[in-house]
Parts: C-alpha cells; structure tokens; sequence
C-alpha cells in the first residue's frame, strides 16, 4: 500500500491536521504508544481516512517527522545483497543521503531533536528499535541482531554528528570514499563479524 | 602550574566573575578566538589574577565549563601505555567517567550544547582540535594523527550518545566489559590499525 501523494481540492488541510496530530502524538507518548485511531481522533477524522493518505503508522510517522525518506525502506534491501559489502553498502547509503543538504536537514533536525529532548529520544529510540532493527532481524541471518543494531547506531550516530554537526576536520571535508574505507570494516564487523 | 582551588575571603566573587566572562566569550568566539586577557578584560580584572586562580587558558575552559575532569590530562598518559591495549584503556576511562552520574552530567550536557548550537559546536570542535588531538599527535607516534582522532570522535560522541542519551537498547544496559569487547577493536583500529 503507497501513500497517495497527490493534493486533492479540500484534502490540504485534513492532511495537515493529521500530521499536526501524529507529530504531538508521537512526541508525547513515542512511537509504540501512539496508534493511527488517536491520531485520527486527534485530527477529527475516521481512522481510514489517516490510512487513505498516508498509508501504514510506519509511513505517517516518515511523513510527520518530514524524513526524505524511509530509513526501513532504504535498509531492508541494502541487508539483502551479498554479505561481504554490506558495511560498505550501508555506508555509502547513508552518505549519500548526508552529503545532500536538502536530505540531510531533516535527518539532522531528528537528531538534533533526539539528543535535546527525552520524549523525542526515546521516539527515535522506539522507531529504531521496532522498525529499523525489526527489518534487520528480519533479513539478516546472524546471532544477536538487536546488539549488532545498538553497535551500528553507535557509529552512525556519532558519524553524522562528527562530520555534519560538530564538523570535526579533517573528517568533515573527507571525501565520502576516505570515509568508506576507513568506517566501512568498522561497519561489516558490528553487523556481521566477529565481537 | 597547578590552579588554586582554595577559597579566599572575597575572591569567590571575583572568581564567579572571571568563570562567566569565560563562558560568554567561549560560547560567543569559540575557544581558539578567546585569550585569558580578553576573558580578564569581560572581569574587570588583571589578566594575572585569571592565571593566579585558574591556571592556563585550557585549565580554565575546564573549569569553565564544569567539566570533571581535564580530557586532555587524561588522554596523554592512556596513549604513552602499551600500544596494543591502547583502544581498550581509552573507553575503559571513558566509560568510567560516563557511567557515573556526577561525572556523565556535565560531559552530556556539553555534548547536548554542542549539537544543538553552532557557536558552542564550534568552541567543541576548537578544544577537541587544538588540545586534545594536539596532546594525541606530541604522544603517538603514527600517522594521520588528526585523521584518526576524528575517527575515534565519531565512535566516542555516538557510544556517549547512544548509550545516555538516546539509550538504545541493549546497549544502554550493557556491563562495561560487553561494551569494551564490541567496542575497543574499532578505536584500536582507529588509533594504530590499518585504515
């Protein structure tokens, strides 16, 4: 099911007002407590209607925090090619959506808002951990995918503070392939090495 | 050159003054930018009472900034040590500072500054550049000194964060010895390894 995207006469601010409500609803209660009827409630609209525009809890919550895209998405498939590049693929995926100002601001204003605010951190955390590491436990067959996953946030976290928030040299003004072959191994072990 | 730490009658005043001239100019200029004159200068007083009470320009950023501790007096004797045990002496005396609450606090706190405000991202990244790496680079002998200190930047901020901030499980319950077994390789491999 892919959200409808298109503006329909009338339907702007209905949909405003349901991001309004997913956007309060999950910074106040984290992802796992807010369900898709009490945003509806929230909006004052039927459930389906939420459903309608914007697809599953997994998708509105995409759409509510404005993410260029969905991390999810963009991991499940990374997960599945062969297993010897997959730190490698990962990296550069993440790069590449770090690298572009316009993707990078909402990644950042996330994190940003995650290490300010508890309630945004464990939204964050509870997205990572249902969604994210969900699919990873899903698609990878090695032991302790949940420890793997925390290890990998550790370095992904850190990389894109480093570089694009404290703006650390010379690993700011790297060149993503410096980055790559320095970070990548660091990433193969966690998700599928030996700890 | 060690600070005096001692209160005298009547200096406490003086001191506070000279500690939040710091913190203004800091915060405002970065750390580089900012000179013990100038922070005398925003006091009122003589730039010697500045050293008299609180030593070099690095002890009374310290100081300012109500650090625990000196990061860069704890860096240089972990690197003189053994050179294999280097990655795990480093985030054992992290995780020490980290896993106690009084010590945590301010560390976090600076952390939380720096991602959330640029002057104080850049007062962070000018301390961690001009005194920490520079104590690094009098230390190892290595190549890429500040390459491999911005490396070991990414892992450290994104454990710290990770593990207090956002507590992503089951990394933020992990025993100290799980965390070093996951996580002295990579910094190991940072300092001295292969890149």
């Amino acid at each position: 099911m892919s959200p409808r995207t298109g503006r329909r006469p009338g339907s702007s601010g209905t949909q405003d007002a349901i991001l309004d409500s997913a956007r309060n609803l999950f910074g106040a209660n984290g992802y796992n407590a807010t369900s898709i009827r009490r945003i509806a409630q929230g909006a004052g609209v039927d459930p389906a209607l939420v459903h309608h525009y914007f697809g599953t809890k997994e998708q509105l919550f995409v759409a509510a925090m404005e993410l260029p895209l969905n991390p999810a998405d963009m991991i499940g498939p990374l997960l599945l090619g062969d297993r010897d590049g997959l730190g490698e693929r990962l990296l550069r995926s993440f790069l590449a959506v770090w690298d572009s100002e316009p993707t990078r601001a909402p990644m950042l204003a996330m994190i940003r808002s995650a290490v300010q605010h508890e309630q945004a951190a464990t939204m964050m955390r509870e997205f990572i951990e249902g969604v994210i590491v969900a699919r990873a436990v899903a698609t990878l067959a090695v032991d302790n995918v949940e420890w793997r996953a925390s290890l990998v946030s550790t370095q992904v976290l850190g990389l894109a503070i480093a570089r694009y928030i404290i703006k650390v040299e010379p690993l700011a003004s790297a060149e993503p392939d410096e980055v790559v072959a320095a970070i990548a191994p660091t990433l193969q072990r966690y998700l599928v090495g030996e700890l």
